[in-house]
């Protein structure tokens, strides 16, 4: 960070902007929506930068408080202590269910459905390859993956490469498009929000449509699971995989996490098993012979330090209640929207995200300069991200992010951006 | 623990162990050997309980001393000040090459061919598949992979999925069998050392017959590397995998992996690709272009916190030549089967690890009460495993392990197993 952020201003306001009766009564009522806010309070769940308002959550969450100590014990006591006997007497070598299930209320999942290990992409690919095989042991003659038209890179990578090993055909299809699936489809790989512009799409519908045509579904809820209910069970989604270092603030390349229904388990049939995936993983078979339940979906041996500390960072979700957390990520974004409106030059900024509530936890705007403004945010301590060619993303986690925060990034955004007046710092 | 091991004896000997003139021979070798090893203050660099004699370092390796104060930093200034600035400021997105450099110099690799970041399961799976894709390149009628028959069950069961997906036949064979493998090969799988009875398969001259019959051939160097030289390039290895947390100490479930020699990079056709192994990863384009050189290697998001543990753990490697290792390894070993005969009851254990040195860093003894002596060992303050249904277990790390330990070890094992001239503790 530069001292451009915290240098004085001429007019006493930090951000340098000279103010206006349409600001004081965007103030006023964010005073007034923080001062109401029922999760106010667990932002001290978090260790923040003073003065940061950091709104990329939606690419790495903040460092929840518990972590730190949780991993240094984990490290001297668990590890340098305990050694070897620790896969048992800390725990480690159930961790990956033990986490899932801290998980699976997020979700909507109840338990014994959920496991953590690995990073996202392997586990898209892993459930790619699984509901590929669901579909086919109903009926073998389904010849193609469909993937949204608007995943994330990655994501279609690896549907790609599982179609190419699977014998399958990928296809690309819009999430709106009630004929995206039809008889040819086994499965679907679908983002519940597009990573690029933060729009939502319909689990349910989608989900009802994918599996009326007959295919199974694969949900990768990265962009949206911690910000919103997403209601696996209720919408008998088949599998789901998402990611832990985002809103779950697990921490810089947490494990992901697989959800598959329990219906499905006895069934799945999975392209990385190892001997954690076993029945009886010590007897060092030489053949896979499944573990019941989720066990089955487990891979190799998980990294148990990035595991431990998404377990630690889970902790900030006590007491909260998803839907909670929902209400305010609407409120915040629809409110940020609305003070980039009023303090923008009209024109200044494309908002590409939804303005219903088909969005997710971020806005998106769009500006030809967006790649240099977002240093100059940066600097004004105003952390976004920038997504190629011209989207600048701004991620509101609730349980962090206040509505004085939003106005205040709005405000400082007007300011990089140049606005007449607005006096810059 | 319990009490026992640390209870006081009749003789004043911790270990209960009433003398002989042979034990004082071994007692007086041992103090020698200790003495003129120039491996002896490696043992400075790791935290270890006092009193114990850990020889599961071949499963999880102990704590290097550098590795709590790095990760502790890693959480609290890099995650949780710096956010996700970190990715560039902190050296994560570089971190899996980088963490590869310091591994490539114990592989006998030059630069720009390790890659570090996934279970070793997940490389497995990825180098089984590359390599059959790099064989088939050359010669598309080739129709098998061959894995050895003494491997980990995992390379297995990933050998058998990989199969299942690539349409080969998976067939098994003994690493020493001169007919191993032939025009029908594809790419053979073969473990450095068998992780039950400790034996070294002989990788040169394997390599080589596996290239002469056309195949490319991946080496699982887990129960090798970091105890003795490899020399990938030397023997012109094409793949190799291997596991972060034995030798390496990187952590419970520490990262692994991947060679991939120079040559083949550029032909390097992987089932798990991502956006960190594209050519422009922020381009974020809707096809997967691999990037150059072993970056194209690379898979998802890797386990930042895991990942650092491992690079800090590898300081412990500093001014360390691994043909001492392997030097030290071979006495320690040797030395230890020589205290084991000499203490135990003839015919109480039968040695299944080579005497010559086609061995790697451990000690498998075979009894059929294998199992119950493990947790008396224990008590004992001797920490080794088992694997069933009869096999007792002990690795030797070079880095902190010492001759008077193995006698102790030796001694602790005649205890607990009984024998006429030893006085139960």
């Amino acid at each position: 960070m530069s001292e451009r952020g915290a240098a004085g201003t001429n007019d006493g306001d930090r951000d340098g902007w000279s103010g206006s009766a349409e600001t004081a009564e965007l103030a006023e009522r964010a005073h007034l929506l923080d001062r109401s806010d029922p999760l106010a309070t667990t932002r001290e769940r978090f260790s923040l930068p003073p003065g940061l308002i950091y709104l990329d959550g939606n690419s790495l969450g903040a460092l929840p408080t518990a972590v730190p100590e949780r991993v240094a014990e984990t490290i001297r006591r668990d590890w340098g202590q305990g050694l070897i006997a620790s896969w048992w007497d800390a725990g480690w070598w159930e961790a990956p269910q033990r986490v899932g299930e801290l998980i699976a209320p997020l979700l909507g999942a109840a338990p014994g459905q959920v496991v953590v290990g690995d990073s996202t992409s392997v586990n898209v690919f892993r459930a790619v390859v699984a509901g590929w095989r669901l579909a086919q042991q109903d009926d073998p003659g389904r010849t193609e993956i469909v993937v949204d038209d608007t995943t994330f890179p990655t994501d279609g990578y690896l549907a790609a490469s599982a179609g190419r090993l699977l014998g399958a055909r990928v296809r690309r299809a819009h999430p709106t498009d009630v004929n995206a699936f039809d008889e040819h489809t086994a499965v679907a790989l679908i983002n519940h929000v597009d990573y690029r512009t933060g729009r939502r799409w319909d689990l349910p519908a989608v989900t009802s449509r994918a599996q009326r045509a007959g295919a199974r579904i694969v949900w990768d809820l990265s962009h949206s699971a911690g910000a919103m209910p997403v209601d696996l069970d209720r919408h008998g989604v088949d599998l789901a995989v998402g990611c832990g270092y985002k809103f779950l603030n697990g921490g810089p390349g947490a494990p992901s996490y697989l959800y598959v229904r329990s219906e499905l388990q006895d069934r799945l049939d999975q392209p990385l098993p190892g001997w954690s995936s076993h029945a009886e993983p010590f007897a060092m078979e030489a053949d896979h012979r499944p573990a019941p339940g989720i066990v089955r979906a487990r891979g190799g041996t998980p990294e148990i330090l990035s595991l431990l500390a998404l377990e630690a960072a889970l902790e900030v979700w006590q007491g909260v209640e998803i839907e909670q957390v929902r209400a305010k990520s609407l409120a915040l974004t629809g409110f940020f929207m609305e003070c980039v409106d009023a303090l923008t030059e009209p024109g200044r900024f494309r908002v590409l995200t939804p303005r219903g509530d088909d969005r997710g936890s971020q806005v998106s705007l769009s500006a030809p300069d967006a790649a240099a403004l977002l240093p100059r945010l940066a600097d004004a301590l105003v952390v976004g991200d920038h997504r190629p060619p011209d989207v600048l993303r701004f991620g509101f986690a609730p349980l962090y992010v206040g509505f004085t925060d939003a106005l205040r990034a709005a405000r400082t955004l007007a300011r990089v951006a140049g606005r007449r007046d607005v006096t810059a710092g």
